[in-house]
């Protein structure tokens, strides 16, 4: 599901499901979160760079298994997969950066938030369809957007659900800037190059010190999310939601 | 004082005082309060949009009104109007929109704050002249305006008391964007349905999930400028700044 | 190492030391902070102004001393120095603007965070290069520039360690607006006198309540960032990277 490199002390993790649009299924969650454990635990990998195969960067939670389990399927997997990969995210001691290449929906949007160094491909654009999905946020991005993208753009993400373009990700803030199409990738591992070359004990105390004000805040976020997630998912509104979502796309 | 109309699951709020360029006063508070608070208890309705008649938004707090208060009158209606507004705007479970028509002054501009999504007039202005008035800031904008502007742009409105234009609000982030003259209120009403349209439960999730983490931070503002506001309102700096305001306005 | 002019309630503060960039030594520092302190005393002096003589704004901490305290010679006087100047910074009652005049490194940039309003000239830039350094960042700078940027240009400042010009500085909220080659004290001292003019009760109230919000949020990021400091400074890491600043700036 996922390819690995690792090179000049950057690990680049490419989600690799192009014919799901790199969509995450429980077998992925784990695979990415595993590698994202592992390179914190390697001192010759100093910086993570997440990216997607194909056309997207990735197309969020596999739907068609969220339909499953709103109809009652049983969810360990989920349980063991989502939640996973934000605390791999959360807890991971080295800078991660994304080089998003194509489309981000839902957590492909929403896992930025938990990156240090977003660069986009100038064609790509983003969406989280959480109203139109009758499902709340997820991956703190409650809390986590309205901080990054100002009140106003996190509403329109979030509340309105509109699709924002590289260029409106970057003014926003949740990008740092749109590269020429197809260097995304080049850009992003130019960067973490950069990050890996300085004294790794300062970049992570930098990190950490960055991200220590608001982790209390996203660990509130989280648990209210998951709170409205087991009253949301399932419902009729959701379910009528999930099939019109997924006739529409076919 | 005002007007109600109701469609298609949106309730439109007019402020309707355009001979006091739709200042409050004690009835306007409550009426305005009274509607938002039953647009929230009215199932059919899923979101609000407030709006102004004529060519202002609002004029904020009615000065006139103040003046009298800090000269000494019993002020038992503006505390049962101010406040009791401020409550029902950030309690109120369903989008608020605003269609910022005109100039928002004062509270016209710190309300901006407590609604979820702002479009704004192109030709429009907005200004909060608390310094220059020898008040403090109120409506929480003291934590909202520098959360949801940035830092220089919240100390350019409250410490300088400059105007904004309508271009410069979007830039800063207090509105998502701005709309060609006099098409802010029918483009509002369509932001409106759009998210009357998605499942109700999980819009209303999300804007709980959004306003929560700053909830407890608004509050503590609210309270240090309601102690602020008993301290300087009536001091003779005040007195004179409301008696030289007053005068240049006409 | 400084000089200090008051005029119509303004108190300008400039560094004086263009032989090194007016970058920060001990007393330096005691000058800076006994001329806010006096400036927060005195009834007459509304708003302060910090400034640099020649090209620089400020290269920040005098990395000599810094040197020297890395290879542990006794360091009660940068004690003594460093935290007094934050400490009289954040506890200034009175509006402190900064007119930047030219290159502003390290402290000369994670002050801004702590000034209510900043102007910069058109060709002055700014970086922390705290990771090539190899140390923590300060001035609660770890919490204040997330919060004064937007995370990515945080990142991009604090993570990568690059230059920002006066363009991006305003952009990303850092700085309120460039000004024209030369002008910036200027602009910034009748942005000041608009201050002093207004009532000073009401000034000092907007401030405190502005920034009580992120009185907390600072105090825990200065304190980890201490703790950060005692790790890493000293480090055979450290006194490499200073080495090697130190060569590459000769």
């Amino acid at each position: 599901m996922i390819e690995i490199t690792d090179s000049d002390g950057v690990r680049v993790i490419t989600f690799n499901r192009p014919e799901a649009r790199n969509a995450f299924n429980v077998a992925m969650y784990r695979e990415v979160t595993d590698a994202i454990d592992a390179a914190g635990a390697t001192d010759e990998l100093r910086a993570l760079v997440l990216t997607g195969r194909g056309s997207a960067f990735s197309a969020g939670q596999d739907l068609g298994e969220m339909a499953r389990i709103a109809a009652g399927e049983p969810n360990d997997g989920i349980a063991g997969g989502f939640p996973a990969l934000i605390d791999a995210l959360a807890g991971c001691p080295k800078p991660i950066l994304a080089a998003v290449n194509g489309v981000g929906v839902g957590l492909g949007l929403t896992l930025l938030a938990h990156c240090d160094v977003v660069l986009i491909d100038e064609t790509a654009r983003l969406r989280a369809p959480f109203a139109e999905l009758g499902v709340p946020p997820e991956a703190g991005s409650s809390y986590l957007l309205p901080a990054r993208l100002g009140w106003q753009q996190a509403a329109r993400v979030l509340l309105c659900a509109d699709w924002i373009s590289a260029k409106e990700a970057v003014d926003a803030g949740i990008a740092l800037r749109a590269c020429a199409e197809g260097t995304v990738l080049d850009e992003t591992i130019e960067v973490a190059r950069r990050l890996a070359g300085y004294p790794p004990e300062a970049v992570q105390e930098i990190k950490r010190l960055m991200r220590a004000p608001e982790r209390s805040a996203v660990d509130d976020a989280l648990r209210r999310e998951n709170d409205a997630f087991s009253r949301l998912l399932g419902s009729a509104a959701n379910q009528q939601a999930l099939a019109r979502f997924a006739t529409r796309r076919k």
